[in-house]
């Protein structure tokens, strides 16, 4: 709750705009639903696709005022730093190859700027954005969604403060399995601009996840790679980029790490996992189950440490809005009863009726759960006698 | 994402009012969260708290209209259902004792509610609800977090299409250790209320964490319970509710089941497990790895079904945001990236300083990311020899 | 290893005899493995089946001499006890209606008696086994075999050592499917005396299983059950015992407990749980793990405490034989290998040929595994280059 | 108990002479265990050491005839193959420099031979083993143990029959943490000769574990590494072998692979894991966990499959003793048992006492077991009333 508590009122939250992310689109809903959360940002402007009719819906789908919605980023630009109430701030997610074109025409306009992860494309044009933001002074948020997790910054504090000594070995793995089969040439959208160089860059598997987990070790372990050695390989045929990664590292201070990335590696759906060693001792987290982290000083028995858990630290408390023991998927478990609801209550509006399929918990379910309590108390009383509901 | 299909556009959010939640509290931000995740409501007006000042100071905060910033529910009930902009939809997140009377006063001026759990303090009082709601014909939604899981619902369904065949037993825990010590005597202000009869009702851990348990078996194996046996304790010292419940279920077509809840398990969190065994399959899942649900069915090996992975279902597939493999932490961990960027976009603005342990990657990680796939790209065209970053 | 170190020489192997565990035994076997294990005793007797055909050739098969193989046991207690050669133990390993003839029978001429579970087919039987026990001075154990884990030995030394406080809740699950249709009418010879009262006793799951969950609670918790309640039934149509078992427990001290057994639980093996709670502690040790025991003190994080790792206490040290990390299963591994080189050794003395699946790592994998090392360190001196094998 | 099927009678045992594996050592335990479990081998001569005194002494601890301890291997050698009851088989067990000789000596006259791996610690050295093998044409078994787990043949089966398709990636890390340190400047007798070149060879982790999970790869997969690129590393100051491996592999048919070794990464005791991904499937198993083994078929959901449980095969069943669900430590727990009771015996014999720590279950605990049968039966005869203990 902490970054709720940065918030005087409404009227700061942060008029944001957004690139990219029409429909079909995955990543900018996520981006949508992240800005929303915490009530920081409201998103009033958008070039939501190049193509004009689907930019068009898009933008009305999410809410957008008419003169809000653009199909070119370039106007939207222009535009919005014209308006008194234009845009402060907006979210690029677009393929990679349109980073830089984008992120460079907003920062010049003094525009901030949240971007989805890689950078760009290529190290040229990453350099571009980099000298845009240096020249603007403006914010530059990239989406390496990991390092936002909780455990990942108990794991990173752990490093920092010494915990785990002086870092020897780093290995972070990162294993799918959605490009097992050649979905590109199915039509699939996520899967054909991916694994087309031209709009993904050079990096297939490296690139897509490859630099997620590398991000990941910088992170946590705050060393720089120095070198390393890579055997990328593409296994379905036809494909264009690597499909598998296995990367030798070397690090800072005589570290010495191994990173991995697949998307042919069957069974695995997002199997992220890091491993950190040093001379005092070691932590592993996966994010499939990311609400722990495990940490081993040496010659003690291992300590699961959990999200707000004991043994909790500052840095990973001030990001954490439910209580430990509720996985954080626990808010979107709450927001699906209020989504089920608010169908039920737009079709009360003369909206359209619900699907078969909701099931929200009602006042008769409320009914029923203090029969329930009553009858315990009452069989309790009387001994653990039966008592019939 | 099937949720954020509901709604048309910005006009459709639904005006949604709050009852309790003010500063301090702790379910009403799980609640505000929850509406804003889908964009499918928009908080205008609230009697957060009977305190006025507080109830003042918290409606700042969340940036509400001066005037609809309320001390007193029944005054808020009048004049909101007077408003031509009034709220919609209420949610009420007080402690138990108060749920009645509130949610009778919204209803009766055809205000929709989202309430809470349990439902009230009492099973008369839970009536009165009921009967509200029957003469109002609005939605009342209760809050039974668990059923909004994605597996959860999953769950449901292979009961329902008759993948376990006969339900033959039912087992329900809940464990937490929070109030393994007397918590309640030392001003913790969520310990105070809850183990307080008189405003949390006659159950303690049996009402507060025994009934969400109770919820799911219902919800899961779509039985009745037909008669009970309880055995409610209270360890703690003084503690005047209990604190450990233990019941035995016998329920509708001849099945048996347990349910346990417990707040003094020294270990636990938030550990709800639920298992239910049929004639033809079995079933286990856990709240604190929710994205998971292990069916075996008779005679063959346990298969992990996972959130949006291989073998989904519909029912559970609608309520999903994010792919397989991501736990749905994802979009906090998404948000937390956002939240940094926002206070840092804030300071730009004049605003404060972000906190220094705030650390959302930026365009410097971006050119690592880069130089680090490129390097891996000409180390892997060069047979994996070493590249130097 | 400890164990190993109680033997001074072969002299010192305790001459054994079996009653029950012929060919399609079950537990037989288990007891013969148990006893070989450290070398501590040594089969010499047995009256394997109550059939002299069968009982032959099962004496036959593990390797009796003819004079002291019987198909009495009555006879085999009378002569044994005549030799100066004799047993100076007995395993008793038939159905549990027979225990007591069979136990009092030895212990009556002053050998010791080593009991499969549970004790008898009922309380009265059991008694009369105890009088015998207590007349003769002689040694009985009762292969509660849970009561063997180091693992259980740890989590018994935390409970006496005070590491949980006082204990409050107690709970023990022990659930399996393998009897969730009716296999007793199918001719399986252990459902079929484990179902049958006359054999096994008035107890059915609650008797065969339920009786381990109760032991560990004992034998962990250190407390007696004071009283029970409990909801026994019988899923199974014809079954003529319980298969699934409810039981609330109170315990001395005022401790509370619930214990279930259910053999038609879809999905269990034998998923034996055990969770004690305490004021200052929690524990779970689960027999599926039985590497692991998770110990919680209060307030800080939960420990992973392993067989013979860090944090390990002489009471389970002293019941280990292999190093941390390695399962117990470690040693089974290894005897697989034995087992298979000792078929192509006995083929070479002109035995019959190994079975085509064989497949023990021979010569030529070792000199592959040196091509390996040596390509590594070759390798490496050349900083990583690739060596071909 | 397949194996124990392969065994007639006792005169099949096969008589097994041993070399190294005296008092301290470790190994050695861990093959006569593995000897004895299936009662297919009997112990009757060794060189359990170089020195004359330790050899006789440890000789004497395991029963050996006066005549058949030596202090010297060839002397053991010469004279066993000349008695007409000598050893058939040999186990050796010292540090790998003296493999070469050992074996040698004893496949020259006539002598099967099990050894501990690596084979040697040299290609040359390994080479000559390879050589009197040929020339004896004895059975030469090295005892790779992870090649005995069930669940690895079971894995292996699945690669052998096409479950997963054409291999593409296999992985297998084995991380320790025992080296952490600098052990063998302690005096510590493992850590000295595992980390001396001279014994060990020049490999250190990569010999001593890498060489394992090579096996394994190998074993699973069915693939011949043809290249491999390999980091080796040397943390702990003046340690004269690796500590810590990364390697790169190539395989037959194009598939790619990586293999790690740690002792130095601290949290982790024996985590020996093994990947194998296909183009219809993937696996995995972990040593830690060994009864279970995680296949998933390429768009399915992942299946848990056990040792000896539903979907087994015969190429693991053939090599498993107890049901599904009991770990094979179920073993060694009933082995402390019959080892307690031991103690017991012998103390009745006039022997020693017992640990104060034995606990193994009595006729008492029996009394206690069928007072609870009884007490539920009654208590759900009177539904569920409670009853006195």
């Amino acid at each position: 709750m902490d970054i709720e508590g940065h918030r005087d009122h409404l009227a700061a939250r942060i008029r944001l705009g957004m690139v990219g992310g029409g429909q079909d689109a995955f990543i900018g809903a996520v981006h949508r639903i992240a800005a929303r959360l915490d009530d920081a940002y409201v998103l009033v402007a958008g070039a939501l696709s190049s193509t004009p009719e689907r930019a068009r819906r898009s933008g009305h789908d999410l809410g957008l005022a008419e003169d809000r919605i653009y199909a070119d980023f370039a106007e939207m630009a222009e535009r919005e730093a014209a308006r008194p109430d234009g845009i402060e701030a907006v979210a690029i997610v677009t393929p990679n190859h349109l980073h830089a074109d984008i992120a460079v025409a907003f920062l010049a306009r003094g525009i901030h700027v949240i971007c989805d992860k890689p950078l760009a494309a290529s190290l040229a044009e990453g350099r571009r954005i980099a000298d845009a933001v240096a020249d603007s002074g403006r914010v530059f948020a990239l989406t390496h969604t990991y390092a936002g997790y909780p455990m990942v910054r108990h794991a990173r504090q752990l490093v920092a403060d010494g915990s785990l000594g002086r870092i020897r070995v780093v290995r972070a793995d990162y294993a799918q399995d959605w490009l097992a089969e050649p979905l590109e040439t199915s039509g699939h959208k996520q899967a054909g601009w991916r694994t087309d160089p031209a709009r993904a860059g050079s990096g297939g598997s490296i690139g897509d996840i490859g630099t997620h987990a590398f991000h990941l070790v910088r992170f946590v372990s705050g060393l720089r790679v120095t070198a390393l050695a890579a055997d990328l390989a593409s296994f379905v045929e036809g494909r264009r980029v690597d499909d598998n990664a296995h990367v030798l590292l070397r690090l800072e201070d005589g570290a010495r790490g191994v990173l991995t990335a697949s998307q042919v590696a069957v069974g695995n759906e997002n199997s992220l996992r890091l491993e950190v060693y040093g001379t005092k001792g070691g932590l592993t987290w996966q994010q499939e189950d990311p609400n722990r982290l495990v940490f081993t000083p040496l010659g003690e028995p291992a300590r699961i440490l959990t999200r707000n858990g004991a043994g909790g630290v500052a840095a990973a408390q001030r990001l954490t809005r439910v209580p430990a023991g509720h996985p954080e998927g626990y808010l979107e478990a709450f927001a699906n009863l209020y989504g089920e609801a608010a169908v039920a209550i737009r079709a009360a509006r003369g909206g359209p009726s619900p699907d078969p399929a909701s099931c929200f918990p009602t006042v008769d379910d409320g009914l029923e759960g203090l029969a329930f309590i009553e009858a315990c108390v009452a069989s309790s009383r009387r001994d653990a006698g039966w008592v019939s509901l």
